[in-house]
């Protein structure tokens, strides 16, 4: 899928001219290595891959959380920039959405503000969580039943469970889901997964589904990333997500790696949205 | 419910000065006969019982669309005016969406704005919509199952349904509950509702709920409204909600009633949250 959005991206970038000029997107950060680093990482290497202009936007400790507001800010009046994305989650006393909340909807490509989020619920179109819409993209590439079936979301973040969950209720065309939101405050998991022929993880707690959990037969796309200590490797550690691969082997009917997956299709999707942001701020037509 | 409601208004409207600077709601229709009149009719009542300001603005047929929305962006200005609530849904050409966004968040006291709708997912303060609370109130004061329960909300508005799901997936004080959303392209309700203990219904769909779907013992929050022919009543017609209560009589184990039950609620939410925007606005605290 990730080939599919890539292609798309480049045929849009065709009509952008050589220079400052083309579609750039700018992600702010604070230059530290952690959870966000790795996707980060991605970022860079797609946008020079496909072309795009890319600038990482460093804040300083010094500058702290006032200083992200500020450079947030300035980013929204940069005429040069079409795509802002903003480190999250941050710690306190670093404030997102505040920082965030500085951005107009069109600039915000990683949708995961108040105005973008709110869309969901209006229907007005704006950008949706890239993420959301990357495992939405595993869904449908693999042929996974949602189109009108029952799914569980497991996992209720602002960023990534809710906004899934409303995009997966959405009518045609919408996979029009009959939609069950879990979490870690879910009693009896197995019981509210039972009915669904596919589920959504994003609850970031390796090991979570299992079969004991997951019932027979159903697709699981995998959206948890968290990190676990593996002497093995250099780092000392390796990405995992909310999926036991061993024990669902030759039990769901389908399981989205981690890493790979849901992952690689979230980096091709903020850049197309990257590029949708410049089609409508330079008033290009949007293709169908 | 709407009793304890009342009680806290009154306690907030203590502090209010005489005259024109305390708060005010201004309700802003069509003036035409309508599922709109009987909410209006209700929130003129409740505003006069309890000594809010209540302002009518009617946009005549010649305005239209632009009359509507230039008439918000006038209350949106209007200092002496703390909540606007526009008639929806609105039949095209009039652009809901468009008036409620000339609103800032704290004057929609319907929480039915973008702003508003987006908070749910970011978790920042807003109004949520008065309905909602409504119905989160009658399930609270019942004693419903829903704190960390297996609920369901059939229906999937963008601003009934869809909140009220994102309202009870919140964490603590939230409800904490496990939420299944079904709507009008759920293939089997009876199978999405069958681990519900309380099932909220917002279709809007007269008899969609009986014994057939709703688990034995479960309980229903009914907020459908819709009108019914009725030879025997003056009108020709009375309103009913989604549940049928004489086939739940007996099987669920609560049903709150149509009309009556979340209906007076939403009106005395409405005027709370009226007085809670005139307290913000105002630089007044907001009780605990």
């Amino acid at each position: 899928m990730a080939e599919a959005l890539d292609r798309a991206t480049r045929e849009a970038l065709r009509a952008a001219p050589d220079g400052t000029a083309g579609p750039c997107l700018a992600s702010v950060h604070r230059g530290l290595e952690g959870p966000f680093s790795r996707y980060l990482r991605g970022q860079r290497k797609a946008a020079e891959a496909l072309g795009l202009r890319f600038r990482e936007e460093v804040i300083d400790p010094e500058e702290g959380p006032s200083g992200l507001v500020a450079r947030v800010r300035a980013l929204d009046q940069d005429g040069s920039v079409h795509g802002v994305l903003v480190e999250h989650p941050l710690p306190p006393p670093y404030d997102f959405s505040a920082a965030i909340g500085q951005l107009r909807a069109e600039k915000d490509v990683d949708g995961v503000g108040t105005e973008n989020l709110g869309r969901l619920l209006t229907g007005r179109p704006g950008h949706a969580p890239a993420v959301c819409l990357a495992a939405l993209a595993v869904a449908r590439h693999y042929m996974l039943p949602i189109e009108g079936q029952p799914v569980a979301v497991v996992g209720r973040s602002g960023t990534v469970g809710l906004p899934l969950a409303l995009l997966l209720t959405r009518r045609t065309p919408g996979p029009n889901a009959t939609v069950t939101v879990a979490h870690s405050k879910t009693p009896d998991l197995a019981r509210a997964l039972s009915t669904s022929k596919t589920i959504f993880t994003c609850a970031g707690s390796p090991h979570l589904l299992t079969r004991t959990v997951v019932p027979e037969g159903a697709s699981v796309v995998d959206i948890g990333l968290a990190s676990m200590p593996d002497p093995s490797r250099p780092s000392g550690a390796r990405m995992v997500g909310d999926a036991d691969p061993d024990s669902l082997e030759g039990w769901a009917r389908a399981l989205s790696p981690v890493p790979g997956g849901v992952g690689p299709v979230t980096v091709a999707q903020l850049m197309w949205n990257t590029v949708s942001a410049w089609q409508t701020l330079t008033g290009r037509e949007t293709p169908p």
